[in-house]
């Protein structure tokens, strides 16, 4: 109670105060809202939905309820729910299962080839699933817990033979994978809209996909392999995979004809993504058309839709923050922001490598505070990317630098992401190691970005 | 599959006709979607939430994307789906059997006393429960049912006893209560947008309740009479209500500071909206600060938030349907179909009274084909709106005429509101007696709003 106190009485603070010359008085009062809606993510009185339903809820007293709750109508939260909801159908069609038992017979005669299977499985899922919690933690991370199982590794004491590795190194894949496409991930959305809105720059589908992928896929090939190093599993050579792989698609039975349409809608999808800016059609048109389409075909039933409770938590507060923060922004905030720090503080004209490099370090220290990559995006990214207007940061290079560590910067902590909880809830693996390994990976992450990253996007024109 | 591809066709034909003069491109692709909308609704080749999404995606192939997503930023829209989320307040604090207990024990002494106290309990609530579904067949129905029971009376040989009067005569109440306040069934909301857009008139939340006040108390107090005359039960006199009142309340416990708290977000809400076009604060916000004290203070659980469907999927069709038809209305769509219609036939000029009365009665006949309140006002209010414009109708007389016809058409059929379905489903009426009944209470409906309801809106200057 104490804490929606504090909710109540920091904006009034502010309105308390004297409107800033140069900010018009709507402008301040979003502000209030803003801050309200920042502090609620970051001290958490309830879940997100709550948070934000009650600060949109504050803030239309004082300013109008449409621009309050213009989040809700806005076309990126669209495109997050309904491809959110599309992560259902891989679950529920079993296609998702396939996928894994295939790559296990496949690739996993060993415990590094296991988790190789594990990553593929991943990146083929992560361009239309960004609900990378669904997608890890409850398509793919089952699957190969269960084959922890099936090895007789379970948490405690037999769990460094294989499935500690197993927990620790899908928390990488998660992380990694979960970059790589617009739709790999819930908050990269947020991140494309901040960069319209704040940085004045239109990201396409297509344009985050090809400037993360060769960082991103070299990360997602080195990352188990670190892993694998520092936090070895007893158990190197796995004999029976060929074996679990037949029984696992055995119990699966023939591919269905769902199972078909998938993929065929799924193809259509990612064609449709990486052609939208020469077609034109948003992508939120094709994930509605694809979400659309698994529901005709009844690949998803409205009642699992009904059911998919993440998917409506997202909408509610994304929609929420997108709306007020866009209002901000539209209301010049951040624009006269940067110019007043930039007034106040020299910034500007410091070698772009390091202006990155301290945007970046400073972006990932703020993490061990943030219980949800989307309440770090979204509550923290705003002012971030003021601060990289100030500095006169290449816009491009920030915008795609941030939005890779947005990602690993989960790895952190155990509840960095969503996915976090999902995987050291099982018990695995313990704190102490999950932050010691997550802050190497972090920190090769940062060195790789830093050189192989720019050095790409500078080949590739992005600056 | 056959109706989807209906749902296809139509706006293909539409759009490969040339555009006519007077409209825009846009204007005649949004036609195109909406009379997809239009279609879906009627045909339902899904449930509603999944016909509109699959629309809004085909729209947003032609349109922009963020045109047919406006809805769900509509304010309208979330004033419904807030109260709707505060009507499960009712159920789980268990204030709305409370109140049902006490009207049982002070009224329940005869089967005609029984019915008004389930009349005084669904009035009470309606105010704040624009799900009737949830405040008339989830709170107010069952309690009543389970009198029935313990009266010896359930479906079949002993339903005419006084369950099968009961039952009949809560769909009557329901759809009486339903039009007192824009906040006591979802589809009102629908229709103030529509007389905003369409017929240039801003309707407030006091405004409606003083109009619909006088007549559709008077249609309270006759409604269960008409009923107990009609069908009436084999038992008058109940002996033991003082008892099973006394029972229920026992049961219930001591008033709960959960229900306290209710008692006084609802006295504030209704404060706030009877006060709105003073005060200036907008519906919507008064909604949605009411469902954030109710969550603020754990009288609704998040996880029951997110459990209840009804919420969600009315969030979903009515975002979808507002936004094509209020986007239609901005392109002028219904002027020019206006103007067109009077152009080609002559419909203005005739008396005001005979104008409304052709109005009303086309209202009702339609209302045969369409499974739903809200699929019918959310399809044809718009087309009877734009009629009423052509014919010259006085606007206010219009609004409420109708916007009282939308609840008590319902009547004519045990599919017109989704409250039917729930109380026919019990087998306690047979559906012969429920349509004759209902169009007789119809009947009733329509001479006294077009004596009584007519006369009493020139009285307060609404004509």
């Amino acid at each position: 109670m104490i804490r929606w106190l504090a909710l109540l009485a920091v904006p009034a603070a502010i309105l308390t105060m004297p409107v800033p010359a140069g900010l018009t008085a709507e402008a301040w009062k979003l502000f209030a809202v803003y801050c309200a809606a920042i502090l609620g993510l970051i001290i958490r009185p309830a879940v997100e939905s709550i948070v934000l339903l009650a600060v949109v809820a504050m803030g239309s007293f004082i300013l109008p309820v449409g621009k309050m709750l213009s989040g809700f109508g806005n076309s990126t939260v669209w495109m997050v729910f309904s491809a959110f909801l599309i992560s259902q159908a891989f679950a529920d069609t079993g296609l998702g299962k396939r996928v894994a038992h295939i790559m296990i017979g496949r690739f996993g005669k060993s415990a590094l080839g296991l988790v190789y299977s594990a990553a593929l499985t991943d990146l083929l899922l992560s361009p239309a699933t960004p609900s990378n919690t669904a997608r890890s933690g409850g398509i793919v991370y089952p699957i190969f817990r269960n084959v922890a199982g099936a090895l007789g590794s379970e948490p405690g004491a037999t769990g460094r033979k294989i499935g500690s590795f197993l927990t620790l190194a899908m928390y990488g894949i998660s992380m990694t994978t979960s970059s790589l496409f617009i739709t790999a991930c819930a908050p990269n959305a947020l991140m494309v809209s901040f960069a319209k809105n704040i940085l004045k720059v239109d990201v396409s589908w297509i344009q985050w996909a090809v400037a993360l992928f060769l960082p991103g896929i070299l990360m997602l090939a080195v990352v188990p392999y670190i892993i694998y190093k520092l936090y070895p599993p007893e158990m190197k050579a796995i004999d029976n995979a060929e074996a679990m792989s037949k029984q696992g698609l055995a119990e699966l039975g023939p591919v269905s004809v769902k199972e078909k349409l998938l993929m065929l809608f799924f193809g259509l999808a990612i064609v449709g993504w990486s052609t939208g800016s020469i077609t034109k059609i948003d992508a939120t048109t094709i994930a509605l058309a694809f979400f659309s389409l698994c529901t005709i075909f009844k690949l998803i039933s409205w009642d699992s839709v009904l059911a998919n409770k993440g998917a409506w938590s997202t909408l509610m507060w994304y929609g929420g923050i997108i709306g007020i923060a866009n209002a901000l922004a539209g209301a010049k905030f951040f624009t006269w922001l940067a110019d007043i720090t930039a007034k106040n503080v020299q910034l500007a004209g410091y070698n772009a490598y390091i202006v990155l490099f301290v945007l970046l370090v400073v972006s990932l220290l703020v993490r061990y505070v943030f219980a949800s990559m989307g309440a770090y995006v979204g509550a923290f990214i705003p002012v971030l990317f003021a601060l990289g207007l100030v500095a006169q940061a290449p816009v491009l290079p920030l915008v795609f630098l941030i939005s890779a560590s947005a990602a690993y910067g989960c790895l952190l902590t155990h509840y960095g992401g969503a996915v976090g909880p999902v995987l050291f809830g099982t018990g695995y693996v313990d704190q102490k190691t999950w932050w010691k390994v997550g802050a190497i990976l972090v920190a090769v992450n940062v060195v790789v970005y830093m050189t192989l990253g720019l050095g790409y996007w500078k080949v590739i024109s992005l600056w």
